[in-house]
Parts: C-alpha cells; structure tokens; sequence
C-alpha cells in the first residue's frame, strides 16, 4: 500500500472504505515536527496493527493566549518524507477550517479532570485536546490510539473520554523517549538555549531523585514536593508551574505517596513551557 | 428477525456484529411511554431503514431539581409490546450505572446553542441530552436518528454536534403529532388536570395565530410575541418560561420575523413545562 496524504475529511472516508475490511486501524496524533518520541509510537503502531495513520494538526484551540502559536514550527515536507520512510500508511494532515469551521461549537469537557494540573493553568488545553480527539477519532475511527506518556494528564483523559463516551478504541501508552540526559523529547526543546538545556535537564534528575527517596521509604507528598523543590531550584532559568503527587488514575492529589501514584512537573524553562512526569511503580 | 430487548452495551455490540451487513441501522430515541409521537417517528424509520433500534432511557442528567424525576412514569412492558408489534427490531433498555457508571465524568457542550432558550431555564437539559446522544451514537452507530420537531432547540443542537463532532449520521426530523385539539403529543400531558389541558391547548393556538399574523405582514417580533402573551393569558393555569422568535438554524432572537424564522414557547401548565414550536415556513 503507497503513503497516501489526506487533507480532507471525505478523502479519509475512501481510504477507509477501501482498506478497512477487518483490518486494525490505528491512530498517532502530533502537531508535526515528527522527533523520535513520535517515531517510537509509530514504530510500535505499524508491528502491532495493519494500518498506521498519522494525524498533523496545530490544535489551536488547545493554546492559550501566552504560547505564540505562529512559532510553532511547521516542517511538513520533511514530517511527510520521515513517515512515508518508516511505513506509515496515510497522513490525515487537515486545513484549520476542515477540524474548525465557522461558527463550530461543540466541546467535550472531562469534569474533575480537566481542571487540575494544568488544566488550571492552561484551562483550554485539556477540552480543546478532548475535543480534537473526538473529532479524530469519528474521522478516522481507529481501534487503537497510540499516545505517549509525556503528557500524563492528557492520557489519563483521553482514556476517562474514550471510556466515558463508548468509543471503541483501546489506548496503548507509550514510556516517554528521552535524551541521553533524561530530557523528554518534545518540539519545546528546540526553543531552548543552552543555558536552558542544561536546566531543563534537572526535571527528570528532580523526579528520580523523588523516586529514589520513595523507594527509600520516604511517603510523605510534602517532603517529596520539596526535594523536588530543591533540585529544580538549581536551574536558573526554570520556575515551577505545579509539581503534584497524584493517584495514577484519578490524578487526585495525594498526602501519602503510593507505588499507584505519579508525580507530574510542569516546569516554565525561559519562556518555554516543559513537562515530565515519574511512576513510582516498580 | 425477531425482537431483541437489549439491556448492556455487549448485547449491541453482538447484535449488530449479527445484522449490521450494509445494512441501514436508525436510531429513535425516547424516554419511554411510546405514544403516538414516538409511533410517528418508528413508522417512518420502519419504511426507510433496514434496522431499527429504539432505546429507553431516563436520561436523570438532563433533569434539573425542580423536576420529580421519581414521577416519570415507566411502562417498560407495555413500550415493549408496542415497540414489537410496531417491528421495531431491538430495543436498548440500559440501566442506569450502564450509561452513568460511578465517577462518570465527560460532557458535550454546544456553545451559543446549549445556554439560550431552554438552557437558560434548565441550563443542565441541553447538555445532558447532547452527552447521552453521543453515548448512543457510539453503542448503536446508527446511520439515521430519527427525531420530532417538538423540542426544536434540541433537533438544532443535535444536528449540530453531529456535525461539529464529524458523527457519520443523519438526522431525520419528523413533524410533531397533535392531539384533533393542537395539543402537542408529550409523556407530561398525562400529568395535566382537565383544566390543565383546556388551558394547554392555547400554546399552539397562540402559535398559529401568531403565524396568521406573519402572513397578514405583520414581522415586528415583540408584535408578534405580544399577541402570543395575549392568547396564553386566557389560561389561567398557565406560566410563561418564554416566547422567542429565533433564526431557524441558528437559534439567535430575531427583531424582525422571516420565512426563515421559528417561534418557540416554553410554558408552565400548572406545576408541568410543556414546550412547543412553529416554523414562519410555508
């Protein structure tokens, strides 16, 4: 099957209908840039379903006045080129007006979820991401969605919409891809000086320090927020939005770490804002 | 095919794996006590659709507290007998905890649609009723939902979502059935005194003259508006929620009346809301 790019909705709707037939679909959605934590869901993709599309979308109404939408990078020629190269069977890779058009309304709110972490500080994130998601997976309809772990909150929604709603599709999370230093991979990091690196380094060396003391038996969220605290203070350029300690589950936040709980950073990094997230499982 | 009464979201699922083949599935929705209204709308599926599947649902969200849930009468076996003699092919009866499990969470909102008319007075009846239909949507995939015209803001923002949300159906509206007296075909009439009713058969009186006067030149709304208050002021058990004349598909309040436009009336008939609508078509 050749690499197919898609723009428009009814375009997807004729590559469904003529590869469908009892094939699993899967979906990996991205606002292009396509770096190796994209490549490491794709990869899993295409071995473990039989047709792999990939969505590139700058979800605007995910971004909050403060983040420049126009400097997110867009390289679409060179994104095509990596997916056709890895296998990728279609790039649905829709107009703004095609997702979003005039006078569009219709929203999906996750209540309790959406509204913490950074749903506080960025309070259209989550229902702009939910609702894109919505919208992708009745175009594409996919059996499976293949989502990284970077963005924690956002899998633990994603998962609460698709059960909450009846959507078909099984979620397979995907362990975040780091650089050598730990540093998840993200478009953000290319924003970064290299004064900026080095700081944002210490995110993932903060949260397995905190991991470290929890298997040490340190249980109290306070102490652990603190320790994190202190790491993170070593970064000159970094201020902390939130470190939370949270259930894995319900991300309701938590006096007493558990081997089921997670800690989430959202760090700004500069002007950047950057985020990493730790199970203290195992 | 014989009558199937489904009542966990894996019965439809087999079900429709059984007989979905091409074939044609529609949706009518309702609370049960399948009156003639409902009737109309299964007729119609019946005459068009290869499957048709009618669920029965208390759909609680949608029902604010001024509102006894508790007195909304069911008839599950009588609706059943009904809807198999009609040839309705499936009937999905879900529990409550089936659609609502504990910690449920995720909510359509449609923006501009949902927070006028009927939404201002029972802000949560437009949300829950858009929440449910995209639960049903994904359990039964229908490709026709079959829906009256009574609730006319309700027909305006499903059809909405549906496109909004790109859900692959069609919507199907189908006038509403009235009793020889006007009187709109709804479950809560049979809360209404014989008083009651006398004093309900003026909404759609007031309707249709509201109308005569269109056609005789009459456009200014509050003219319009004023001569409905002046008919419905003749019951004396009746409360006005509001009179608005709106856009048809939009649903915004209009200054001056068109062909394009729709008058809707919100009512209380003693302590039961009855609602009703016409368009200026025609």
């Amino acid at each position: 099957m050749s690499f197919k790019v898609l723009t428009s909705i009814k375009s997807v709707d004729n590559f469904l209908l003529e590869h469908r037939n009892n094939k699993k679909i899967s979906l990996i959605h991205t606002m292009g840039n396509i770096h190796e934590g994209h490549i490491a869901l794709i990869k899993r993709a295409i071995k473990e379903t039989d047709i792999v599309i990939v969505s590139i979308f700058i979800n605007i109404i995910q971004f909050d006045k403060t983040e420049d939408i126009n400097n997110y990078p867009e390289n679409l020629n060179k994104d095509k080129k990596i997916l056709k190269e890895l296998g990728v069977h279609a790039l649905f890779a829709p107009k703004l007006d095609t997702i979003y058009p005039q006078n569009y309304s219709s929203y999906i709110i996750v209540d309790g979820l959406s509204d913490v972490l950074c749903g506080i500080t960025k309070p259209l994130q989550c229902n702009g991401f939910t609702t894109l998601m919505c919208k992708l997976f009745n175009i594409v309809k996919p059996h499976y969605l293949y989502l990284g772990e970077k963005d924690y909150q956002q899998l633990i929604i994603i998962k609460k919409m698709i059960d909450d709603l009846e959507f078909n599709i099984t979620v397979k999370s995907v362990q975040t891809v780091r650089e050598k230093s730990g540093l998840a991979l993200s478009t953000r990091n290319s924003f970064l000086s290299p004064r900026e690196i080095i700081d944002a380094n210490l995110l993932y060396k903060a949260l397995k320090h905190a991991k470290d003391l929890f298997k040490k038996g340190e249980y109290s969220t306070n102490k652990l927020i603190n320790a994190i605290e202190n790491t993170l203070h070593e970064g000159v350029t970094l201020q902390v939005d939130y470190i939370a300690i949270v259930d894995s589950d319900t991300l309701n936040k938590l006096m007493t770490a558990t081997k089921g709980s997670h800690i989430i950073i959202a760090c700004y990094c500069g002007s950047t804002r950057l985020i990493d997230n730790i199970s203290l499982k195992g």
